[in-house]
C-alpha cells in the first residue's frame, strides 16, 4: 500500500502518522508533504525517517491513497494531480464536502458509502462527526427529524496555530489575537468560519447539511451554535434531539454505548477525559422538558483524533477491509 | 436609610458596596457583615472605613434593609434575626426563592412585585436573570412557552474561591481542584449544583422554576444545560425560544434593544466586552430553521454584577423609587 500524506507537519498531519500505527495499517511506500517552509524537515514513521517535499503534478504518480489535511484552497490545488496519479484522495478539507458525487463519510456511521467514490472521499467538519457519532445510535430506536446543538470548540480547530494563541494569551496578557476574531484566554467566541444570509455561520451549517449527507436523511433540520472555547483540543456539544416517539432513556443509553466507537457514561465527561483517545463520550442523556419526544444529551471528543485525522484513517482502514474481504 | 450588608467580604458583596455608590443609592447608616475570618476587617465605602462585624440576633435591629450574599444556610439562619428587626431582607441566596409568598425580582421585568413583600425579597439565579434579560423584551411581540438554553458559566459564579481555582490551575499544572468537581482550567464543566432525580441539575431547573415566577408564566417550559467554562465574571447563553406566531428578526431586535438595561448588538459580543459593567448584551439574534416560530440568540452578561450584585441593589433602588414617588 503506497500512501501519500499532505499537510505532513500540521496538528492533523501529524496525528494522521500516529493513527495509521495505532489502526495497523500497513504501509509500504511513504511520501509526506507540506508547505515551503516545512521542505527538507525530517518526519518519523514507524522509526523510518522520511523527508517533507512541497507537492508538484507528478509527486502522486504510483500511490494508491492520498489522505490530505490541507485548506480548501490547497486541497482543490492538489486534486486534479492525484486525480490524474489515480489515488483515491480521502480530504479533511470541506472544499468538496457538498458535491453530489464525493461521499462524506464517518466510517462507523455510512462507511459503505465510501465505496461508492470516484477518487475523492470527504471527511466531515470535526464538530459534526462528534456530534453524529453521539445521535446515530438512537436512529436505531426512531428517527428524528430536529436538533437544537450548542457546540464548545477547542481552540486545535484552528490547527497548531490555534494551540498558540490560547498560549500566547495565557502568558502573556498583552498578545493581541491573529488566529481567533477575539482574544480566546478568559473568553469564549460564538463566531467560527463566516456569517452566511441567514446570520448562522459556516461551521454552523455544515451541521446541518453534512448530516443530511451522512445520514441519509435529507429533511433533518438543525439549528446550531458554534462556540469557540479556551479549551486546547476536545470539542463538547449539548444536543437536543426531538424523536419521532417517546425514548426509554435506559434503551437509549444501551444503543449508544453498543455503537461502535462510542462510550455512554454515567458520570459526566469532560472535554479533558475526551482528549488523546479515539472514542467519543457521550453522557447526561435525559429528556427534553419542552417536548416528550425529545432528548437533551452531552457529549466530548478529541478534534485532531476523531474529529479530524483518525477518522480520515478510519475511510482508509474501511477502504483497505473492504478489499480484502 | 440604613442598610446592613451580610456576605460583605465576598466577590458579591464587594461589588453591592460599588453598585450602590454607582446607583447613587444614599447611605446614612452602614453595617457590614461577614464570616469569622473577616471579623475586624476594615472596608471602605464613599471614602469612609467600617469594620466587618459577625452578626448576632441584635445585630440588624435598627436598620431599614438588608442586603445578603451569603449561602442558603447563612441566609435561613439570619433570615429570622433580619425579620425581628423589622429590616426589608433582599436576598441573594437561592433559599427562599420558590416560597409563594416571596416575590423574585428582577427590576426591569417585574419590579412591581418587589412592592409586595414580607420583609423579604429574592434576588434570582445568576443565568436566569441575564437570559431573562434577554428574552422578556420579546414577550412586546407575542408568547412564548418553550426554551432550549445552554449556558456558559464563569467561575466566579463561585465567588472569589472559583476565580481563585481557575487562576491556580493556570499557574499550576499540579493544582487538585478543591471549588469545582473537575479540573476548570482548558476544560467545560456540564455539572453545576447537585443532581435532581430528573437527571437536570439544581442550576438547571433553576432556568424554569425561576423564569416561570420571574415572568408570571407558569406553564413556561425550559430545557437547560448548564456549563461552567474558564471565564472569570460573565456568563454567556446560547438561547433558542419558541414564539406563538412569527416575528420579524428587526422588529425583535429593536424590542430587545430599546429594553432597560439590554443593549442589542449587531456585532457577536462576548463575556469579555460584557464583564465589569451592568448592561445585558444580545447578538446573533436568527431564525429557528427547525421552526419558523422559532428565535435563536446569544447573550452576555457579568455574573457578579447584573447576576448578582446590581440586580439586588437594583431592588433596594426600586423599592426607595417607589417610597419616594
Amino acid at each position: 500500500m503506497r500512501l501519500g500524506i499532505i499537510g505532513v507537519s500540521g496538528a492533523v498531519g501529524q496525528q494522521m502518522l500516529e493513527c495509521l500505527v495505532e489502526q495497523d495499517i500497513v504501509v509500504d511506500e511513504l511520501r509526506v508533504f507540506a508547505s515551503e517552509k516545512s521542505r527538507g524537515k525530517k518526519i518519523l514513521f514507524n522509526n523510518q525517517e522520511y523527508t517533507i517535499q512541497v507537492a508538484d503534478e507528478s509527486s502522486f504518480d504510483g500511490l494508491d491513497y492520498v489522505l490530505g489535511a490541507v485548506s480548501n484552497e490547497l486541497s482543490k490545488k492538489y486534486w486534479p494531480w492525484i486525480k490524474k496519479s489515480g489515488a483515491i484522495y480521502i480530504d479533511n478539507s470541506s472544499a468538496f464536502r457538498g458535491d453530489k458525487d464525493v461521499p462524506l463519510v464517518v466510517p462507523e456511521i455510512n462507511g459503505e458509502d465510501a465505496l461508492d467514490n470516484h477518487g475523492l472521499i470527504a471527511n466531515p467538519n470535526c464538530s459534526t462527526i462528534i456530534t453524529l457519532m453521539a445521535i446515530a445510535p438512537l436512529l436505531k430506536l426512531g428517527d428524528f427529524n430536529s436538533m437544537i446543538a450548542t457546540t464548545f470548540q477547542a481552540v486545535s480547530g484552528a490547527g497548531n496555530k490555534g494551540i498558540e494563541e490560547l498560549n500566547n494569551e495565557l502568558n502573556n496578557c498583552n498578545y493581541q489575537p491573529k488566529v481567533f476574531p477575539y482574544t480566546i484566554a478568559s473568553n469564549v467566541i460564538s463566531e467560527i468560519g463566516s456569517y452566511l444570509d441567514n446570520d448562522y455561520t459556516s461551521e454552523e451549517m455544515k451541521m446541518m447539511n453534512e448530516g443530511r449527507k451522512i445520514l441519509h436523511h435529507p429533511d433533518l433540520r438543525v439549528s446550531c451554535t458554534c462556540v469557540r472555547v479556551p479549551v486546547m483540543r476536545s470539542h463538547s456539544i449539548s444536543v437536543r434531539v426531538v424523536m419521532d416517539r417517546i425514548v426509554d432513556l435506559d434503551e437509549g443509553k444501551r444503543v449508544i454505548n453498543d455503537f461502535d466507537g462510542v462510550e455512554y457514561r454515567d458520570e459526566l465527561v469532560t472535554p479533558l477525559d475526551a482528549s488523546n483517545q479515539d472514542i467519543v463520550y457521550v453522557s447526561r442523556l435525559r429528556r427534553d422538558l419542552t417536548n416528550p419526544n425529545g432528548l437533551l444529551l452531552w457529549c466530548c471528543g478529541d478534534q485532531i483524533r476523531k474529529g479530524a485525522a483518525s477518522n480520515a484513517v478510519g475511510i482508509l482502514k474501511y477502504l483497505l477491509d473492504c478489499k480484502h474481504n
